[in-house]
């Protein structure tokens, strides 16, 4: 038997860039967090204390402030592939290159004047290998509610369920959905908007039984409506609203009055796929065990 | 010397109330964080272990809720008014009740489906005291950017200074604005519209050589324009965003590529009022050294 | 009637300042956050842009840093009263300056090896104004829980009570605890080891009907053990812990299995003084409505 | 092409569950953060609106309340073991079920008072498939610092490099380790206790030119004397700690004043284990993309 170095990885996370463009006197903002992260030969450092292929992550940051300016930011999928490719080609001991960009909305309210709109967050998270790249855009922390229409029944019952069916309840959920492209060569950011739309559609027209199928028809929703997109992952932490018991104070609630509880909160996440789709190769990998 | 008891307040924080209006198949939704806070003679519950005049911060809370049904949620104002009203009427040990209520907004999507907008709280301060009432209103988390025409210059300098003067920079910060109204009954939805409407309009088109200027002149732009505001409270955390140094690599950078920290920031904080306005009494009161 | 520039401060918050003292192989951490704020003759910033009184706040984070070497960290109070007295002293505008200082903890793990110990935090927040100063020391995030031997008896009930008396419950809060000196100087080392013992050990001690009398005791047994002491605010926000109803699945649950639950919270707060305690001038004051 | 449905998970999340032991006046607490998840065949809720196999989370919730009185919580280990194989033996559509336990510590400061100790958190995340099982057990938030002895040298260099050699900084970070134990019956608590000290000890001792080969040292001292750990896995998001550049005051630095930085930071991951580890079968498996 004897120890050995199994998969790591190493990068500068959460480098806050911001890009104006400042070429006209009604600028442009793109507000982005990007996040930057190398495998490949990285054996000597660990285990010989040999550090001579490794480039520093504070030099991956200045990386990524250098491209804002030589590449610029338009769209994210584009910035991130620019940058792993360079890890990439650039770097002899880098065999893969992941990087993921958060992007922020900003909302004009005057020639160079924003206000910061929405807590929804644009992503992307590009990975490159040797010639071959990946891209899996999508939205986070994108807050939804059915105020009606949803419902919960006919689901099984043990000795530990309390919980009563319904058929109608107040639903929330705060959507992390990602989807992975079977091309790296798009118009991005109209591919966003209209997934965007489609997700957002589909979850308005859906009266399940549950979330499980809410999810499952967003997905194929897309799916159907986009060829380009092989997979989607879909991830939906519940915000649970409770109706209040107020009958000790002599009245009814039909769910008007409710309480948003923190936590617990239910998960469900799933993956709607095509049974063609081309293979994810290291779309989604990570570190097993590790972030 | 004796030990004595000195001022002293107890309630619930933060009770998560959504309120749904059902009447018809387009829904209504009002999302809001309720916090309460009781003052009056408490002493016996400290020094004699005596609670006979301490209703329990679970009733508060109990009282949020069924005062949502009860007299419902319409303008936080009022519905705060309600309930800081019932606390000093009815509890014969309260002087002073004090309700704050932050309220989240949710943008329609469809008859009962919604999506969270922005990540701006209007906010809602209220204080009941004898038969007299103040209403403070606001909003917080407001993210404004100016991407240009901020100037910082002609500050005093001294052995500790290193920073340069510049004719143009980035600016952003997080507005916490809160203003005291001078009566009681009032068109809330409408007034709070308007004074967003001003204070985002003047952050535009004023270019003072720092944020105090700035800050001045939206005060003053609330209280020229809406007689019933008594003072205007402007708090502006800085997001500080700064050029970064590009040259390393053989770049230009006039503002164009900047980066986003997190700490420390600046915080500018100011009161703008009429010299002859009404007395706050205790609507910004606080406990000493509490929060 | 004219409009008019009313109270006013400006600083720099949270400057996170590691001071490490290597002048022998075993090595001393002092790791704080410090907020600077200042009072004085700023109104032409504000009304006339004319910066030239305004010290910008980078350099008052430049002070802070260049404090950290020039009189070091020993005692957070006399390191924010140096910062304090050299804002007011040196700059003739400034009329009065705020410092705060929040300490964080490492536990020695070696000569120069160290691990961050707890989540509780020491904090002191001087004031110094003309030629006097004032000083508050003390402590946050200190969680503490009784597991048995709290009661909640007697309370007052109206129309929205429904909470039940209980002889037993458990009872947990996260300890805000500030004390007012009347003097500046003391070994405020050794006060805070001594003040934070005392509160630790009458917390344990006392079983009142609710924790109003908890917190009474314990600033009593400061004020009675620390003639310096003018006066203690302390604020205790409720971590609530709920029984869990276990009946549904035949089991019996006597306080063993509860929920912590994270909103809503009470707040008992409450200040413990002496009649003749020296008037606290500024030491707690803040600009009303803001920070 | 057809839509299918991919991998997909449900549970409950962040089940705060405390338990206290009081069957003596000498309480004893554990205070724990529980999420489950289960996988197996509910394609019929996606696609088919069919929930009949579903078991509801908050039914999960209240098994993970129930076992804490029936099975108790002694090592977090056992507790989730006993959890997940309900999961899978007692639902027939469940083939897997994983729950992961976070463990807050309590130290005792009387009969039935505690005070919470440390920011560091003790983990567990149990996979429970067929008749198999894993046990990941592990720490988090663990923050540790070299204020002297850590070096950063020989590193590649390329055209976005700005960063110094030096023989000689201040270096900290928030360690994430997890381990897999080729065992299901071990004395838990005892071998973590054994394996955190030797991390920490390890961390202290080594002086590498980069964090890479103080992770390998930790990992590796871990394999060696633990036979029944098969697997180390190591993250260390670095809290930068930058010298202060004094000069312009005058004043020398040798990193002994130092600003502590939010973001970036870099993070180092690395897995360490041996070259005849059993297989980790699902022991780190996420679905895919998705948390």
């Amino acid at each position: 038997m004897s120890i050995i170095l199994g998969p790591n990885q190493y990068g500068k996370a959460e480098n806050r860039v911001v890009r104006i463009y400042r070429d006209s006197s009604r600028h442009e903002v793109r507000d982005v967090n990007v996040s930057t992260s190398l495998r490949g030969d990285f054996n000597a450092a660990y285990t010989h204390n040999d550090l001579h292929g490794v480039l520093p992550t504070d030099t991956q940051k200045n990386t990524c402030y250098a491209y804002a300016k030589e590449k610029g930011i338009g769209e994210i999928e584009d910035y991130a592939l620019a940058l792993a490719r360079h890890f990439v080609s650039d770097l002899p001991a880098v065999t893969s290159a992941r990087v993921i960009v958060d992007e922020y909305a900003w909302e004009r309210l005057g020639e160079h004047t924003f206000i910061r709109s929405g807590q929804e967050v644009r992503t992307a998270q590009v990975t490159v290998e040797d010639d071959r790249q990946w891209v899996v855009s999508g939205l986070k922390d994108l807050v939804v509610m059915k105020s009606g229409g949803a419902q919960f029944q006919g689901f099984l019952r043990d000795d530990y369920t309390t919980i009563q069916e319904t058929p109608d309840r107040v639903m929330a959920t705060s959507l992390v959905v990602r989807w992975r492209y079977a091309s790296a060569h798009l118009d991005w950011g109209k591919a966003y908007t209209d997934i965007r739309s489609i997700l957002l559609a589909r979850f308005g027209e859906v009266q399940g039984l549950a979330l499980q199928q809410t999810l499952w028809e967003m997905g194929k929703a897309v799916l159907q409506a986009r060829p380009e997109v092989a997979e989607v992952m879909l991830s939906a932490p519940n915000r649970h609203h409770f109706a209040v018991d107020l009958s000790p104070f002599g009245l009814d609630n039909p769910n008007e009055v409710l309480r948003c509880e923190d936590r617990p909160y239910a998960v469900i996440e799933c993956n709607v796929t095509r049974d063609d789709a081309p293979d994810a190769g290291p779309a989604w990998q990570t570190v097993p065990g590790l972030s």
